[in-house]
């Protein structure tokens, strides 16, 4: 495997792979690769004849404040883990790499997606995230895109992004991958003590309660989020920011739960921000 | 040549090009093609293997009360003229290709050279050239695209995207096109009656007239300017929208002109908004 830290040498790379007509795999990450990367590398190597994972923690995704410079960074481990996964390039330029000086532009995705849930206590997050994930489709233009479905608002956002700009690349949407007692894997997990490590299990407790209660007929929305926040709140430290029920294709905010509904939280425990969802297919009518 | 309405079709030209490994070159157009036009495409046909040029009139680079419903319309001539220049492609989506339902991106470049000069007048206008170049950059994946010298703030707007978004494509500038009186090539003259025709001549002349002031040492934007205006208002039917003197390649004000020196007008006559602008290099500390 090929670690490359330049633009040119990484669009060169994958203009001959276009060329030489190889389909072409991307696994987007801010590095500090975990068990929910991996799955996502496994399915992108099984899909395409080349496979690049990017590993950069993009500044503008963060807001004052955030955690851009304790964000977790091992480049060497994430190096080993995707050549282990046979990915044939890591992608990880330096931030002046992506951003030189000079650098003026912005990709938006218009307010529905983005100004609710994650978008309100981070309300520059995600135009973060679709102005670097616009270049890096650019750069190295593949086929296919995989994300991971923790982040979840995330990947509806780079969907519409990745069809409005004409892209031509498809993105790919794999399960939360998750601990023994259900706790969404993710790279700032690494902050949580032991005892705050315990307490986030509440956090998927509380997503299946949400699930279960659907399964069994609840169509409100108030009676189904009081009992998510009630479990979250028999935990005194998990202190939530949001906790939603929406309609999962448009995050609308609905009456009456049917479809596929999106039940979404996020919270704070001690200085680290955790979020995590699921989604149930509710039958209409029932 | 072919003329190609759809996406899909576009990019699997295209690909196909890239994938033999021609060089690409695209002119984008509003269609309504003029001898301006005629210059970009001979120059876009000497420089690459393949020649795309694209008619489209993109609603959303027209504000509210502007020209949009009536801007001159004519594909069976715009489709002749680009085959007389042996273009490969006329690109001639519908405005539902581009933006299909729940379309909801946006591109934008940083106000230094978007909220000046003809960002003032039409706030969302560089917006929607952004949006849709980088689209058509996307979809048609050129190596060079080409611009006119009359729309110069358009040309460093979409320079600033081209790199910024990592299009791998170079924009190429090239001379105004102009009529014998000096009234630069548009395809908005169309609109002007034989007495405003007559009175459009003097835009050029005002802009010699600060040439000649900047190569016999005019210094002062002040005095400069005030030349330009007296010269402009000697047409009482031109109303004046803007004139500046700038910095070239930055669009910032500057107290003495030196370096490359942009000079810019946008007038109105009548119905019609008509811009033009000349770039004199003046020698530092001359």
């Amino acid at each position: 495997m090929k670690t490359v830290t330049t633009v040119k040498e990484m669009r060169a790379l994958t203009e001959r792979w276009r060329r030489n007509g190889k389909t072409v795999a991307l696994v987007p990450t801010m590095g500090a690769l975990h068990d929910g990367h991996v799955s996502l590398i496994k399915a992108a190597r099984a899909a395409a004849q080349r496979l690049v994972v990017s590993a950069f923690v993009n500044p503008t995704q963060f807001g004052p404040g955030e955690d851009l410079d304790k964000y977790p960074r091992d480049l060497k481990r994430d190096a080993r883990l995707a050549a282990n996964e046979k990915a044939d390039v890591l992608f990880a330029p330096a931030s002046e790499e992506i951003y030189p000086a000079g650098f003026d532009t912005t990709v938006t995705v218009g307010t529905a997606l983005t100004q609710t849930m994650c978008g309100l206590a981070r309300p520059h997050h995600f135009q973060g995230v679709t102005t670097v994930v616009a270049k890096l489709l650019a750069i190295i233009r593949p086929h296919q895109a995989f994300f991971g479905q923790k982040d979840y608002q995330q990947t509806l956002v780079v969907k519409r992004l990745a069809a409005d700009l004409n892209t031509g690349c498809e993105i790919v949407v794999l399960p939360t991958v998750r601990e023994a007692d259900g706790l969404a894997k993710s790279s700032r997990n690494t902050f949580l003590s032991e005892e705050d490590r315990r307490v986030a299990g509440a956090i998927y407790q509380a997503l299946k309660l949400a699930e279960g209660m659907l399964q069994v007929g609840e169509r409100h929305p108030k009676e189904l989020l009081e009992a998510v926040r009630k479990r979250l709140k028999s935990e005194p430290k998990l202190d939530l920011e949001y906790v939603v029920a929406k309609n999962a294709d448009t995050l609308e905010d609905v009456l009456i739960l049917s479809g596929r509904v999106l039940v979404a939280v996020a919270v704070h425990l001690g200085a680290t921000r955790l979020i995590d969802n699921v989604i149930v297919d509710v039958p209409s009518g029932s």
